[in-house]
């Protein structure tokens, strides 16, 4: 076996452990068995084109020689893909290959694969087991935690369940073909994990932001490392986001929306946190907060490769009206998760539409 | 406040209460607002046609006097309503009436309404809170243990959720509309509460089964008191059907594939599971178990009106298929639950089905 940085989600019974290392591909027959993932029941991994062409054989050949039953279902690339209509087909490929009540769904790729299979398992005969095996960055953020979904055409993630996994596989060699703007994309979660936790790994990240963005894989260890232990004890204490979970949303109430009205394509879901991270840290300095915390959420974020400034012609109104449908707004209350000092934010409740109006337009001159 | 029976199902810190008595709707507001049902949030009473117009207006004037923020939606009556396409067309109505995380879903109907509006509960915005108001004697059933489903075109009930209700409110005086087809079909899952769990409330059964079938307010009552209370006591010792809950399964694996293969039309979901409890009694002699098991399983159903003899022109074949793709096989085991007295079940992992569709073919020459 490959050596590896471990950690777990403590969930009671529901505990499981997140594996991140290189060439952890190869170790996974002998991991997925360690956790009691079925031999006899058929598992079948879902996964994305563009991942099915660089992985898929590689992990299939590992869990058939270790003895599992596997059959696989590719989907196209993209948020699109996280449909009802996308689901039922996975529902059918899942019946023809006989998946049972003890199958297990093994998800390959980024946050869409891993938000769709998730919901797939969650749903198929009431709940499969599940495995998370994150092909990008950004999917250290989605792949611990849960939360899975599908997008309404009206509203992102609106149906879907909490459905945890039984581990976290991330091999390291799978993230280095990726895009240079999806790692920079990727980073913008783990700075988050960062701004709302731990203001040494937000220095640490600004120091290290050139060996990151390069995938230099001890720096990327380290950093996944970090951000999935900030998300795990988040979640151990808060798993169905009754309260402290919600600080994961830092940057998400404004970046949801921008997603809405760009069309899911014009801006990766990590660029999109980014810009509302910015507003965030702007929103806090209004609210009384010093000036550095937004000159240096601004400047990490700018350092990993990230926008800061919001594209001028997206519609302020359609974000505004985007953000009326968000699900963050509980009762009739608009909150937003305000970066009070870096490394420490708080639940604020009472945040005017007026003045997130006034941030957003102000996003639009950001300097850059 | 009118007078109730009350039961608990005991969940832990999910448990809820089951109220059934004449008039309940009256009291739906004060019951609701005990539970802790939001009034700043909208709720949602989903429905049917059927069921619309005859009780929507007086559950929703109750909960509207009590301070309720009330939006309703109406589905199309019959199981082709439970499909993923409604429930989309139910969450655009959702977001459209505003509905937030501390929001509520009132399923007010039968098992089709019970189980689509339990998945959108299950489902928006990764789980509502949830209130079942049966107006059916089957829907006792359904409505009990937190099984929420909708179909696929190859299987029913195969995409879902275990997510409990936060009340049970049946309110006897709905079923006195009921036809007598239906009365019947209900009478099916009543009696098999008795048939897994209890031999004296089988000899009630029998011995009471005009007034039940007459709709008398206080048999009925006692039957839907007994039926709820045996499925409350199995789901609480196995909520996510691990081992124990699959005896409620009883007659279950040759009904379902009977309703896949006759369209969902021809029988309904209580006819069915009576012609398979009729199955499964005869699978229990053939093993050994006494011939009684056999007589008074068939005696009773058919006092109580429902049909004990496989329709002829049901093709064998089909009915086998469909059976191999429900989700009772785990692991390619052929399930059976097989009442091996009267009040009494067993799980029998090995049924070769050789032997399955020998009965089959003998239900279809039963005498009636």
């Amino acid at each position: 076996m490959h050596p590896r940085r471990e950690l777990t989600v403590e969930l009671g019974d529901r505990s499981y452990p997140i594996y991140i290392g290189e060439g952890l591909l190869d170790d996974a027959g002998e991991l997925f068995a360690q956790r009691g993932i079925s031999k006899k029941s058929p598992l079948m991994i879902i996964t994305d084109e563009n991942v099915a062409e660089r992985h898929l054989e590689k992990l299939q050949t590992v869990l058939v020689a270790a003895g599992f039953d596997v059959s696989t279902a590719i989907i196209k690339p993209g948020e699109s893909s996280k449909s009802l209509a996308v689901l039922e087909s996975l529902v059918t490929k899942a019946l023809d290959a006989g998946l049972d009540r003890k199958s297990t769904i093994v998800a390959l790729g980024g946050g869409v694969v891993g938000d769709l299979a998730g919901f797939v398992a969650a749903s198929y005969m009431r709940g499969l087991k599940f495995v998370q095996v994150p092909t990008t960055i950004l999917a250290h953020d989605s792949s611990v935690g849960g939360k899975v979904a599908v997008n309404h055409p009206l509203a992102k993630n609106i149906i879907g369940a909490f459905h945890q996994p039984e581990l976290v596989l991330y091999d390291l060699n799978t993230l280095q073909t990726l895009p240079k703007r999806e790692i920079s994309a990727g980073l913008s979660e783990v700075v988050k994990h960062g701004l709302i936790w731990d203001p040494a790994f937000v220095q640490w990240c600004d120091e290290n932001a050139e060996r990151l963005t390069s995938l230099d894989a001890d720096a990327l260890g380290y950093a996944l490392f970090m951000g999935c232990s900030v998300k795990a004890e988040v979640v151990s204490k808060d798993e169905r986001e009754n309260d402290l979970r919600a600080i994961l949303n830092l940057g998400h109430t404004i970046g949801h929306a921008l997603e809405a009205v760009a069309g899911y394509k014009e801006l990766l879901h990590g660029e999109a946190i980014s810009i509302g991270m910015v507003g965030a840290a702007r929103l806090a300095v209004k609210l009384g907060a010093s000036e550095d915390v937004y000159t240096v959420t601004k400047r990490v974020l700018s350092q990993v490769g990230l926008p800061v400034r919001l594209p001028e012609h997206l519609d302020t109104d359609a974000i505004m009206e985007a953000m009326m449908h968000d699900k963050k707004f509980a009762e009739g209350t608009m909150v937003f998760i305000v970066p009070i000092e870096i490394g420490k934010v708080e639940i604020n409740k009472s945040v005017s539409a007026a003045l997130i109006r006034e941030i957003v337009e102000q996003l639009k001159q950001e300097a850059v």
